[in-house]
């Protein structure tokens, strides 16, 4: 295995640093997250590049498309995906797994302008791209809450799988749970979205879509995106470290998310139904 | 002034939440960080829409154009920006401070494809991205290194101009510092990247580019991106609270630019360059 293939497979990287601590200066090997670009491909056209840490890049490109919509045809269907590769005619040397092809025969529809790529003028600005984005998602359905007793409890069982946040002190996680907290799988990724599009690919490869009655950790805040993300894979909640977004709020509202922030071990917020 | 203007003013928003706290329920209202789109247009041409806490919207809409090289042409110089308006032909009524357009006049390149907006195929990934980003920026200038000690208390000094922060408890700032760790600058935004490009762009304006020998703070974690803006700013140094990753760490060495994370009062660890 080449140093190249070595160094996309592998998620962190040691790196001697200078540390400073109370005016004593030292040299030691710090464990960094890695950040790679990937190019996300659906049916052979580049839909997105995205910075990443390397791993699960199959999730990623699957559960981006499908949380972006590009997967859905009118009516609610979501076209199956035939296959999931690595791009093998790239022409740069080594980047031949930064590239993933997600293919589904042609049967996907043609890619829309989104958030961050919108090409046209005023007459799409970026209140009518969220608009397009929500209005092809059907509220959620009702199911029973999960207590807030189980949500508090999921920060510290989610924190128990993050291995790669153990070795480097500092990388994003998401993770799906059960009504009961049970953690039923984690992703780790430098980018917070790129984690949960990890969980939301994993989760449609496996027949586990939509997440009706689940519930979605992120380690982090809640943004837009990741309340819109949630909304798409059928999640029930959306849970939080740290602070939601105001549109965040609204959003999970329009949804029937129910979303709870600064999720601690003895409290937490709910911002998502307006009135418990 | 109707609502949705005062909304796109505003930067934070009152929401009602239910807070759960070592068993007792009580309601009370939260201040969110808002969080609205914000189409770039350079010379009419939508180049990017960002999710973005408004206000400096002119800073955040000419810095992103300058450090993504969307204003050089070769030789390294930079096309002037000859006006800065929002968009008054949107059809969407209420979005009018949504679209920002930076005038050159024409003067600008042709945009050229960028991170996340990538649209060639394979010949053009996410790897040659990143080089065609870096290969337009030579070495930054030798300038005499900012003292450790300074580094370590531009956080604290930051953090007293961090007025949204103080509001919210949840929000990224930048802010340009100099070389005796005086902050000159701070920008606040719900994305780290806009607060530098916010902080970026003011000095732009202000013709204070390039950022030879002076100091930029992030709150959070230094990225590629981040590293990759500070480089095209000309700053000399970047200081970040949490980590850098990896490919921020080889751009920051490549660059000249030193890198200190985990800065503290007490403490820091300096990436780049490889040896103090």
């Amino acid at each position: 295995m080449s140093s190249k293939v070595r160094a996309a497979r592998s998620r962190s990287e040691s790196i001697l640093v200078t540390t400073e601590h109370e005016g004593k200066r030292s040299r030691r090997p710090d464990e960094l997250i890695v950040e790679e670009p990937m190019t996300v491909q659906l049916d052979g056209v580049t839909v997105s590049t995205t910075m990443r840490t390397p791993g699960h890049d199959f999730e990623l490109a699957v559960g981006f498309c499908h949380t972006e919509g590009l997967l859905a045809v009118t009516g609610g269907e979501a076209v199956p995906v035939s296959g999931v590769r690595y791009c093998a005619t790239g022409s740069a040397v080594g980047s031949e797994f930064n590239v993933v092809t997600v293919e589904t025969g042609g049967r996907a529809p043609a890619p829309r302008p989104r958030l961050g790529n919108t090409t046209s003028s005023c007459g799409l600005c970026g209140n009518d791209a969220i608009d397009q984005l929500c209005d092809r998602l059907s509220p959620l359905p009702t199911s029973a809450p999960i207590p807030l007793a189980v949500l508090q409890a999921v920060p510290a069982a989610v924190r128990d799988t993050q291995a790669l946040f153990e070795v480097t002190g500092s990388v994003h996680a998401a993770a799906a749970f059960s009504a009961d907290g049970t953690v039923l799988l984690t992703r780790e990724d430098v980018g917070r979205h790129n984690a949960v599009d990890k969980v939301i690919g994993r989760m449609l490869l496996d027949g586990q879509l939509p997440a009706t009655g689940l519930g979605l950790f992120v380690s982090g805040r809640a943004s837009f995106e990741l309340v819109q993300k949630a909304w798409a894979a059928g999640f029930s909640t959306l849970i939080a470290v740290s602070a939601p977004t105001a549109l965040a709020v609204h959003t999970a509202r329009r949804a029937g998310l129910v979303l709870a922030g600064f999720v601690r071990s003895d409290r937490l917020n709910v911002y998502s139904p307006a009135r418990l």
